[in-house]
């Protein structure tokens, strides 16, 4: 009989697999082999060098919050949320995050003290409880920065900038930031007349326009209310740029407009964003080569959101990448690196009486920077080890056997031109280096 | 009355906050702040530089995993981990991996065509659905590496060469790997005159002689069984180096010890390692300044994970190495950097008639690589912005007025040293990058 005294160790709480089990993931969740993640690690590499450059820091939040947290308390409202449960837990009070934006609310809430503005990004994964449909994930990256406690245009300017600068360094060239505003949206029922409890219903028409058309929109809202309200609205919406004299918020578009090139900047009322916390600046970006793939990020203002912890209004302003349909979108536009593998070179294991040379040009080659492997495979003729280095897309292969031990070379093969020379044994780093 | 039609826009699916909400973290789970979040980037740069050099290549596997695959299909099995459940959801079949190594294996068996040697590493986030105690987390981070399709020794030595490498890469100086078989370990049964069935109830015991001591291990398996078979044990396991004749495994031993420094190597016979699945080395990484973090990596051979998908026995080697843990460690050996913010300069928002020409020097500063914030604060005072830049450690300050405007210089003040001197407008970049 087994003893049970010690069963806190290691050995019993992790569990053993002993049953056959289909290796298969739940529905809406993914795995990026080597060849994707290294061009997503380029993605990321330049996204946190162009927020570091406009002086955003790191922060990263835990993932998982409790549930409370992320739906403000209303128990109706989590609709969307993983909620997570240790084995040992009789019921969850905890989720997975669905953003960075919420985490990041109740950290500036927890910690009064930070100095403001506090400018921070965060590169993180994100997960969403939404029923699995094709082609939409239930987990993935986002990449958020976010200016707290400034009441400033200035800093919704600097975030549209830093969202146009890191499309641009990531290598999109062809794509607009539509561009909106809740104040002028909030004015829409005075302007044309139906109750202001009903300007939800009516922005989530409006925010249809893109996919159904204007027209569509204002038979939608006709068959609400009548035909002027609708008429009104579509005027409002649609026609007037600078309906009711809004001066003061055409003044600070021009200024949001002013921080980056004007082609890429466009006002665009029937804009909403679903997010009922912004209070003024919403955008979101389309790629014109890709519009299929939807937003591939989007923000704007939200000045009441740490008020819902601590009572105290903190204005912010923020903008998220999703990282998943960015990348997508450079796949479908032919963008994305194909690098298989980040090794440059494959040391050939010929002869076992020269292992510690070949640990010796391992090392040294490591050392300088250059990505190496020894070949560890167990199939060791020399045909098997050639064509792993080509199958791994490995560009390189270094050759020593008996007769380059004589001459003091080594023998390096380039698998792309095929060419293969001999290098003085002492200036191999040289090189690969040079 | 709200209308309910258009009841799946945004809008309604994600929470909004309406309630007051504390804004605390669940037990075991925390926030790294910007001074902390930046240490943790360069520490996990270097790791991912490291792991890179010795040719192995990313892979990122889901953070969800059917429970099945984590747990091996045994309901009792489970007890450590986060079960995951859509809050739509009746049932969850879904949970948080609890390391990197059953996702790969997963992903190893899903995959069968990759090649092999398949070297990969994966930092990534796993959850332990313990409950919380003091100083454990339960999110936390690993560095995994593993060679996957190589039976040779010689992937258990580049295993451990890449854990030796990234520890003195990090700063880590004073540390031993601590290395056992469990080919030996297996011969206890035989040796000592005991059923091969209670071999896991001797091996918990003796697993606990780092802490405990030999003699209380020896009397805890006298309790056990009787004073002959303790005293056999505990000449298997504390006094003969080469016991039962093992000479072939003392090969291996001294080939994996080859690859490094002999000092940081050491056999110890008493390390099991909690995982049952591993199948022949085992190891772990001890700080001798810090012993009290535990161990901060470990890893071994598990030659038949990948059968327990497939039934094909793939064998594979690797480690995991804890970045939390080592985290704590340079924190306490005094050796993290202290860097409160990425941000090289402040440029001071002074006087409006300026703006343009504050914005142009911020992106040129940008442009040329160096970290630059455009003071966006609702205070603008002079003093506010200065003291906002001691309080954020931003290094250097712009200021730039009429009077420097007249000049055609810029004002440019180091924080650390107090000096202030004036550059010319057009050397501004110049000033920072030289």
């Amino acid at each position: 009989m087994a003893q049970k005294k010690t069963a806190k160790k290691e050995q019993e709480k992790i569990p053993l697999m002993r049953k056959r089990v289909k290796p298969e993931l739940p529905g809406g969740f993914r795995d990026y082999g080597p060849a994707e993640a290294i061009a997503r690690a380029e993605m990321i590499k330049t996204i946190r060098k162009t927020f570091e450059s406009f002086g955003f820091d790191p922060l990263e939040t835990s993932s998982v919050q409790r549930t409370e947290v992320l739906t403000g308390g209303e128990e109706d409202s989590g609709k969307i949320i993983f909620n997570v449960k240790g084995s040992q837990e009789e019921t969850s009070d905890s989720s997975l995050r669905f953003d960075l934006t919420v985490p990041l609310a109740r950290f500036i809430a927890a910690n009064p003290d930070i100095p403001k503005p506090f400018k921070r990004y965060q590169i993180g994964t994100v997960w969403r409880g939404e029923r699995p449909q094709a082609g939409r994930y239930r987990e993935f990256l986002q990449a958020d920065v976010d200016i707290v406690g400034s009441s400033s245009v200035d800093a919704d300017g600097e975030i549209v900038a830093v969202l146009y600068t890191t499309l641009k360094n990531i290598g999109i060239e062809n794509f607009v930031i539509n561009y909106n505003n809740r104040k002028i949206l909030n004015l829409l029922p005075n302007f044309a007349g139906f109750p202001e409890g009903r300007l939800w219903d009516i922005l989530r028409i409006v925010d249809k326009a893109d996919k159904i058309g204007i027209e569509k929109v204002t038979q939608e809202i006709q068959k609400e209310f009548n035909r002027e309200i609708a008429e009104k609205i579509k005027q409002f919406i649609f026609e007037s740029a600078e309906n009711g004299g809004q001066s003061e918020i055409m003044d600070d578009y021009k200024r949001i407009r002013g921080r980056i090139s004007d082609k890429f900047f466009i006002q665009n009322r029937s804009l909403v964003r679903g997010l009922s916390y912004y209070t003024g600046s919403v955008f979101e970006v389309i790629l014109i080569d890709a519009p299929e793939i939807g937003s591939v990020g989007g923000g704007g203002r939200y000045d009441n959101l740490v008020a819902q912890f601590t009572g105290q209004p903190i204005p912010a302003v923020g903008v998220s990448i999703g990282v998943d349909r960015l990348f997508a979108a450079l796949e479908k536009l032919g963008k994305l690196g194909n690098t298989q593998t980040k090794t440059i070179v494959l040391v050939v294991y010929l002869d076992v009486r020269y292992k510690r040379d070949y640990l010796d040009m391992t090392q040294e080659l490591r050392e300088a920077g250059i990505n190496t492997t020894i070949y560890l495979g167990d199939d060791q003729t020399f045909q098997a080890q050639l064509s792993y280095a080509v199958k791994k897309g490995i560009p390189f292969v270094i050759i020593y056997g008996e007769e380059e031990k004589k001459k003091g070379v080594v023998a390096v093969k380039n698998l792309a031109t095929r060419k293969q020379e001999e290098v003085k044994r002492e200036r191999l780093v040289d090189f690969f280096v040079e």
